[in-house]
């Protein structure tokens, strides 16, 4: 599918033909096209990584289709900077291209962080699953999402046994409505803190005792590991809304601990707008 | 994780004790257990499948944890069959058992229909994957989900093209709330009789010449599928609300072209309960 | 693409046409078609489950193209049930009907197995990723496969933590080739009793602190659990060689631990046939 | 799991311990970690993507395991660039700092090229998933995969059909083994001329025109296309051996057509090392 402000060679415009169902679309666009961007990074100014980025715009009911490829040129011209300034101007472009009223704009990646073992310092990158989202109406409705890898310590198995408790991998995705910049490294540093330890890429053997002790000290379920987010979220002044999820690994199942719950910090009036947020 | 309404052992219950950060939780439960299920089939009565499965409960806010255990045994009782009506006996049941207000089951899973080649006949089994997803506070709120892979033509590219025109294969969507029972055939039917051409396991050559030009002859953007679909399931008089998502797997990209919308047949009056509806 | 061995509307067979470039292809055929199968079982008799099937055969250099609708109508016709016996059959019609010196077939699908907890006798389904591979020169060669899921304590943070211990869910794959008939229950049991601990879908507060406890008190390294898997199997005098991957979702890291061997029971002289095997 | 060469703490060293169960394993290590890496781009000299990356070596029989936190430190002391020379001294550092005979390194990630759209000039980035697989004993075994998605045009669909011709996206995969440097480009262009037509992330409609009426002209099934890529990279002289395997996700079934051959340019003398390569 393609499309052109101007066609050279007179091609029939198909899309631009009227429609007659008197069915308005919601969202129509390019969905799961991989793009290289930049990010912001709060140690080392930018990031380059790779997104897999969505883009729609809402189809009012006489047009027969959109002009998917005109997403794709947006795309390569902001690709530079993935940012929340630059998100503005992306989806202000994608209504104003597209002749639309409204524009939704999805981008996950990966982000890495420098971080040290607790015990030798030995330095190791970790991966985080992060993504922007955001619709634009006459107003913006943007979302931040970072999945950050924990290990938890089963508090019951802990207290029953006469030795050892189960652990494993856990991870936590926190969805983040805001009224000023949040840095991803904060969201990510409040997930850590409140889980039974932090994970890292690298740890040697005084590391790994110090890490063992810690998160055998500090047993939680899924359901302490969201609360204890939860309080710490409430207490960053930017954040007007948040979703929290735990899922974790199981060592002794072969499925899924699980616990979620969203907080609105403006007692109900933060108004989102656009579509379905892309929650579980 | 687990628990025990009555302990042998007399082992501590952590999970019952108090919590005092004044947070309820939305969801807790188990996430991604798979299991064999039987459905009901409206050719042969039922099929046998495997099922991936989620299923939740609220949490209080002065409760520490669930009993995660119980999930899987109430999973295990109920198991030989799952439609709409043992539906609601399992998320009765979990609200019982879990002392919940409110409890969520998630049922995912292929689905086989024997189906004919358009002009040899011949039989083949497609695959369909189907979901079930019910929230039960004091009334319940269920939902049915359908996938559908199709054949589309893109009208575009036949119009502007001396020969031939891109095609591909795309995959629909279909989650429906109903008012009283829908077979998944009847959704999945509307869906094939909406596309450029169904999709088939096996087509001999005369089928394959068949299919190849009765979807040249219907040239349809993914604007297009959802808006035929949407057509035909106005007319289902069960039906009281639908979301319709069509994604086509570009053939001369890498990339989806993508149509979403939702159409509510009971003017905003349908009264959705639970969390939010698992849609893209 | 299709093909029919006689044609009652004389269409073209243009698969069969002559092709001059010289080079044979090792595997033509059909991947990812999901099937519903039917498995025997050493407890019920037999189950019924849902595979993802791939079907090859060689293609000399003369000819242009296969017939790939007929690998869907022999899956079709042989569909009812997939065991050692049937496999040999539908490898030998694939010869016969694609014209071909060899054949290739591949089955993953879900294999389920009761389990009781160890204390409470708490009764629940385990899924199991199962496998049948074959090829079929002039003789067979055919390799099973379990994916297990287990329990892992490290030994080396449980020596130098003054308590607790890192432990997780791992995974381990076994691809084992034989002289006769194995159970896919042996070679699950195999690995379960190699592990610190067996997984279960549903464990009562009694069996979690059985299962905390005896984990603990049998630590192993992925190195560990692949060594004592290879001499249970080296006892299975059925086995004529068989590869065993054991990998850690490690609970403190976001990577997995990995190890990896095979071992040839025949001294080398097993003669395998076929294609690359479907290996790590 | 850990280690350290010298202990300021003087934890026990678990993993130097005997083993004396006279099992050596082929592969020990770490799996799917995630890093950032510069690789080698011909246009631009270098490009920044992001890594799955899999690192194992030779566990003697005598060692109860290996010091997995090596693995990490290595990569994270190369990680700044990762080409055919970094990749050999990786790999002999993994000899040296693990003691082993033999090293294995794979690494996954995607890679971007700038391409302009046939007609228009219109530019945008293609992804192309690629690897870098190596082995190092005495000497170097290495292999490069390149992913590179099609258009492929049914030729029996096109001839048998009064109008219009099937038409899906393919994808093609090519490892490559070589006696000197190869440019992932020149591979990636042998693919893309070798299809019906090649794949873009941008195309206004003249550009669709022409892509879909070159496309038509030119239909070709999963076994031409294997073909046509066999007699393109055999002209190339870097090229000791190489496997292309082609999936074509029809457009008019819900499974993919398949083909697949390896070639060896060296009669059978490029005496390949390692395990077992990874691939279909």
């Amino acid at each position: 599918m393609s499309g052109a402000e101007k066609d050279p060679l007179m091609l029939a415009d198909v899309q631009n033909r009227k429609d007659n169902r008197q069915i308005a679309l919601q969202r129509v666009g390019i969905k799961n096209i991989r793009y290289p961007i930049t990010v912001l990074d709060r140690e080392r100014g930018s990031q380059q990584t790779v997104a897999n980025v969505n883009m729609y715009v809402y189809l009012p009911e006489h047009f027969k289709g959109t002009h998917m490829s005109r997403f794709v040129e947006i795309l390569n011209q902001y690709r530079c900077e993935i940012n929340i300034r630059t998100f503005q101007d992306i989806l202000n472009e994608m209504k104003r291209r597209l002749a639309s009223e409204e524009a939704h704009l999805e981008v996950d990646f990966p982000y890495f962080i420098r971080k040290s073992a607790p015990v030798t310092g030995t330095v190791g990158l970790m991966e985080y699953g992060c993504g922007l989202y955001g619709t634009m109406t006459d107003r913006l409705d943007m979302m931040l999402l970072a999945t950050v890898p924990v290990t938890t310590v089963c508090p019951c198995s802990k207290e029953i046994s006469e030795y050892g408790a189960h652990n494993q991998r856990g991870q936590v995705r926190v969805w983040v409505r805001f009224r000023k910049f949040v840095w991803l490294e904060d969201v990510i540093e409040c997930v850590e803190k409140a889980a039974s330890s932090e994970v890292y890429s690298v740890l040697k053997r005084p590391d790994e005792k110090f890490v063992t002790e810690a998160a055998y000290d500090r047993p939680m379920f899924v359901e302490d590991i969201v609360r204890a987010v939860c309080v710490r979220l409430k207490k960053m002044e930017e954040i007007t809304w948040f979703a929290v999820e735990a899922e974790n690994f199981e060592s002794i199942h072969n499925h899924s601990a699980y616990a979620y719950t969203t907080v609105d910090m403006t007692g109900g009036n933060a108004g989102f707008i656009g579509g379905p947020p892309n929650l579980p």
